[in-house]
């Protein structure tokens, strides 16, 4: 019996080492991510870490999911102003506004962040939190990639799925902390990522309660970006993360703090877009997702940076189904 | 076989029920709680809500531990003055300071908010946020309360801890949102509530990242008190709280947002500290704590309002080992 029971341990726990990150390829990374896993997890280690104390964080745009050839949450911008352009006929003749309704990115991104500032204020703010919510919800429902033609939400990383439900089968806890909108991420982020929108930090505007509701309003509050990244991680966790997974220098000091806990064996990993074929190829001289200052300190630092072209087995979840 | 599993199931359903909130008298406020419970995680009831929106909200000070005869995040920033006092020998003859360090408590209420916010800021600021989080673990384990003269964290409530286990039996995700200070909370509500720091809600100095550390600034960022109560609950859990507790009128717009959730069925609860003897009587003319008019809208819409001399049956988890 008890011979019985063994074999079917050893069978469950090789069933299990086998489906363990399936889309990843053999290779540093993955050989990395397990062994810090199973490190800190196994009670009998000297790097052993309680459950309350692994706290993982992600960043999202470039790291979650795509980042180009736009942040998406601009083309969502883009989109709000196409669809409230009847409402101000103005536009028609009123940078940065024209450029958006004539598609005309070099202009719109000529009109930097005074430009872009303006569209993300004029289309995030104004609504309640549930309105906004709704807007959001909607276009993720229905918008798609000007390039790659399917919905956002199929641009998220497959591999970086499996290394969430990962991370969490094994008592980490997720967090996103992203330069990004945190209300333009809260509506997807559940289901996309399995991700509850009190364990996502984010960029954010000022709000006030009126009326028994939130209402948004057309300030930055917090840019959550850069050395306001462990800043953002300090308000809404409380806590010094143990693993950061990002993709670019805006990253740089969230996985800089995380390697500064002494409690704890950590783990950093930066996401490298080196697939232009499936994905994108971008580091050192991109405007989005720059990624320089970032990856000569991981190569100095022995941080795990993933060549996604040769590591990943598959990018896309989609790509699965072919 | 099938009748004795039953009889089984049957058992430990009444043991279960038996279990319930034990220090809480049977009366209004513990039927009203137990229907709400009940009807809300009941797959067949119209009132069902799904787990992800189970999102409970609890003021701290008066609703989770007493808060008399002054908030103890106060006597803990004159312990810092009068542990600090060698190092500034002028304080000996500057006010607020004085008064703290000769216990004159009434010279020091006396200074308002100016003079306790000094008070405040120089012992809350100055520090790394582990530098500060190890301060208050020390002061929580060994300073005593005034006139109770036991530990700060066991003047918790029993009831509201039996309400916290109970609520995350049943898969409510529980917060707390506090006019109190995030990091004064968050060393202890870990073990005192079960509560992580993840899930706490408060007032926030301003921080920076500075040599991979949290520096902890002399300056405001957010005081978690009234309408921004719910602006608080807005970033920090990004979800409409369905069950609302608190105290006073610090929390009256905390628990009408969460009356306005027009997706679901709702609870709002006040503690009504009427209990002279075992803890203390006080509300609509009280400088701490002051619930007035909360009191008349509770009475008015039929929120729950508990009677703590009547429907408790003991005030604090000591008192259960007597």
């Amino acid at each position: 019996m008890s011979r019985i029971l063994f074999s079917l341990i050893l069978l469950f726990s090789l069933a299990q080492a086998h489906d363990t990150l399936p889309s990843w390829n053999e290779g540093t990374s993955k050989k990395n991510i397990i062994a810090y896993v199973t490190a800190v997890t196994d009670p009998k280690s000297p790097d052993f870490i309680p459950v309350v104390d692994r706290i993982a964080v992600f960043d999202n745009d470039g790291t979650l999911w795509s980042e180009q050839p736009a942040y998406f949450q601009l083309f969502f911008a883009m989109d709000r102003v196409k669809a409230l352009a009847s409402e101000h006929p103005e536009w028609k003749t009123t940078q940065p506004f024209q450029a958006v309704l004539e598609n005309d990115m070099k202009t719109l991104m000529a009109s930097g962040m005074e430009g872009i500032g303006k569209i993300v204020m004029t289309t995030h703010a104004g609504t309640t939190d549930k309105e906004f919510d709704a807007i959001v919800t909607e276009w993720i429902k229905t918008a798609k990639h000007p390039t790659k033609n399917v919905h956002y939400t199929e641009l998220v990383f497959q591999p970086m799925l499996e290394l969430l439900t990962y991370l969490r089968a094994n008592d980490f806890k997720t967090f996103i902390v992203s330069g990004g909108g945190i209300d333009f991420m809260r509506p997807f982020a559940s289901e996309a990522y399995g991700i509850p929108s009190d364990q996502i930090v984010g960029s954010k505007l000022e709000v006030k309660y009126e009326n028994k509701q939130i209402v948004r309003l057309p300030k930055l509050r917090f840019n959550d970006d850069k050395e306001d990244k462990p800043v953002g991680i300090h308000y809404h966790i409380g806590k010094h993360p143990v693993a950061a997974f990002g993709n670019s220098d805006g990253d740089f000091q969230m996985l800089e703090y995380t390697e500064a806990n002494k409690k704890h064996k950590t783990l950093q990993l930066y996401v490298h877009h080196t697939d232009e074929k499936r994905e994108w190829a971008y580091d050192r001289k991109s405007h989005i997702g720059k990624f320089d200052k970032g990856l000569d300190y991981a190569n100095e630092h022995n941080w795990t940076v993933v060549d996604m072209k040769n590591e990943w087995k598959v990018v896309y979840p989609f790509e699965l189904k072919k």
